[in-house]
């Protein structure tokens, strides 16, 4: 089942975000020749860490002491960029230039594939890994600013379908917690394949991206809940886990069989009971990116009169076939959303077309310049989220 | 200062949270007799990975695939263990008994000092990096339960004091959002040195302590605001940020000076503000581990009537001399609370007794067995919260 979904998903144009996996990877040298020397450290290095460093021709820079190795490459967008030791001990190498945006990567020492230890980490390409922010010139719609801020929160709650405890971020803004009777709608927003709910959270910059939109009256306030496609019914939760490392613990998923489960039966009441929510079709909405696309275009298809705004980003399309004899759907949707980057071909712009002509309120969105990567996935919530619970 | 600091903790028994810095660790073999083989996967392992693994010894065994290597080792509680090779090019190598609890640890490649691509990362030793966590006879109380669960929020905020953006999390327990009157008291939770903000909302299970406590009714429902001690004010901040890295930037930390005017000028009247909080004296706590143990210390005493709870783990004691004719703070204070690992000390309990007998209500706790790590922390929090806003 792993592969043939995989395979679905590389007819998407390639897999930019599970760029440093590593595996097969060809090794090239590094780049030497036409780089601009302005490397400065990246804006998401730990703290007090000069590498990894990217210049305006957005080439990465990394850089590690490894005094007795004697290969170490920075594996970055498919490549293994070979680095190359000074007298100290020090090995550096320059990739050639990235997108703007996001990049999940790796060092490899002497054949052992490890994170960076100049980087943050966080999860994606099915691991807890080194990322790099590469400049963007549109960034700052998603940097921290001093206007009224929102909240993300780490909630747990029981499954009755998986019988587990599971884990959630609920985005509350600013004002849920200073306007104590008001109820909000919610958004439901999923992750891509290899990923999971830290996703949004973290290199999604979601409440950044809410907050300065809040602030400058172009979104109006909403809850958003970001949970973990990953979702295996009780029985099979309780057989041995094999195999749970590959793209994030596969076996579940289904395309929204346990994770449709799991959202309508536990996930939906949960938030519903616990916070201050207008409970309607016409104040909830569903959206997700690539794997977590295709899960809102299979739940929402499969419980037409639940969601009345659907986002796919890097997700593929709805087509007219699927919508133009289904009442349901139609009186129920406000708002359907698809986008994907530029360097990907997913016909988002042509479906929209198309979904007009029946009736239906279908926006097209293309990133540009960008590939399968988190910044299309935030500039396509940037565009999404200004266009729902109006 | 960053030296004096250092020096000022060394005397408080080594530095077992400090475990796996790499810095001048000796080289010793890999533990390979009298080891008993039921070694399991540790609890803190990404998701499908088997290494690093704990046997019934509390022996930590690591492993990692590094073909070209010619030397790796496992870096914990100060020492480097000489790990071994096979015939595919995995090695592996078995640590001497570690004590129950939290450790931060990482791997050595050829003389680089890198995570362990099998464990979660955490914030600690001034650096993102890897933790193994070894089983204690007493974990239960801070796993996640079927219990109404509160969060843990995100939250920036404008410092007046560093004229910055900050980041804090914010335990809320569950009936803050189910019961939307009630006003909670809050109290203010410091991390050690070389670590941050992150410490007691992950390593630390800070709500999970609370949720299963106020759900056994041994702990009252209220809020812990958890921020960072490292502080720059505003006018250092322009200045270039030279040495940032050591012990998790030093610079403005001052032991109470620039954090003590952000907790007093820009963190309290900020919650006070935005959340459903009783804002007096006697609905106010401080406590802090190590370094934030002996910040608590520090700015209770230059702020005597604002905190009646007090709470120092693994960061010294009060003495009586400091309050036998401090009136203003002996007439605040409710619970003045000293604790430490049985590998310590740090004569909590006889500072305890001495106190008394001036009239505070002093109490002294000692973690069985542990040193200055997170596994006392957690022991020191489950205790203390039992104490205070009773």
């Amino acid at each position: 089942m792993a592969l043939a979904t995989v395979s679905a998903y590389a007819q998407f144009g390639g897999f930019g975000g599970f760029g440093g996996r590593g595996q097969g990877n060809p090794t090239v040298p590094s780049v030497t020749e036409n780089v601009t020397e302005d490397f400065k450290p990246a804006s998401n290095n730990q703290s007090g860490h000069q590498y990894p460093m990217v210049n305006s021709q957005r080439m990465v820079r990394a850089q590690i002491s490894a005094p007795d190795a004697t290969s170490v490459g920075l594996d970055i967008d498919g490549k293994i960029y070979s680095m190359s030791k000074d007298e100290n001990g020090v090995w550096t190498g320059t990739s050639a230039p990235q997108d703007e945006g996001f990049h999940y990567y790796q060092l490899n020492i002497d054949g052992a594939s490890v994170p960076d230890p100049g980087s943050l980490y966080y999860y994606g390409a099915s691991r807890w890994g080194s990322a790099i922010e590469v400049p963007s010139t549109d960034q700052d719609f998603w940097q921290v600013k001093n206007v009224p801020q929102g909240s993300m929160n780490e909630v747990y709650y029981w499954s009755t379908v998986t019988e587990k405890m599971r884990h959630c971020y609920i985005y509350f803004p600013n004002e849920y917690y200073t306007n104590t009777t008001k109820k909000y709608p919610v958004l439901y927003l999923m992750h891509g394949m290899g990923e999971n709910e830290h996703g949004w959270a973290e290199q999604g910059h979601t409440a950044q991206i809410m907050d300065n939109l809040i602030a400058e009256k172009k979104a109006v306030p909403f809850i958003i809940v970001i949970d973990c496609l990953d979702a295996q019914p009780a029985q099979r939760a309780q057989a041995p886990a094999q195999g749970q490392g590959g793209f994030g613990g596969f076996g579940g998923f289904g395309m929204g069989g346990a994770f449709q489960d799991v959202l309508i039966k536990d996930i939906i009441p949960m938030v519903e009971k616990n916070y201050r929510v207008i409970a309607d079709p016409q104040h909830r909405g569903m959206a997700g990116l690539s794997m977590g696309g295709m899960t809102t275009h299979s739940v929402t298809l499969a419980n037409p009169t639940t969601f009345a705004y659907v986002g796919m980003f890097s997700g593929g399309t709805f087509n007219t076939g699927e919508l133009e004899n289904n009442d349901d759907f139609k009186k129920t949707n406000k708002v359907l959303f698809m986008s994907c980057g530029g360097k990907e071909n997913m016909g988002v712009m042509e479906a929209a077309e198309n979904l007009k002509k029946i009736g239906i309120n279908a926006t097209g969105y293309i990133s540009p310049e960008t590939a399968h990567e988190w910044h299309t996935w935030r500039r396509s919530l940037y565009q999404f989220v200004q266009l729902i619970f109006k």
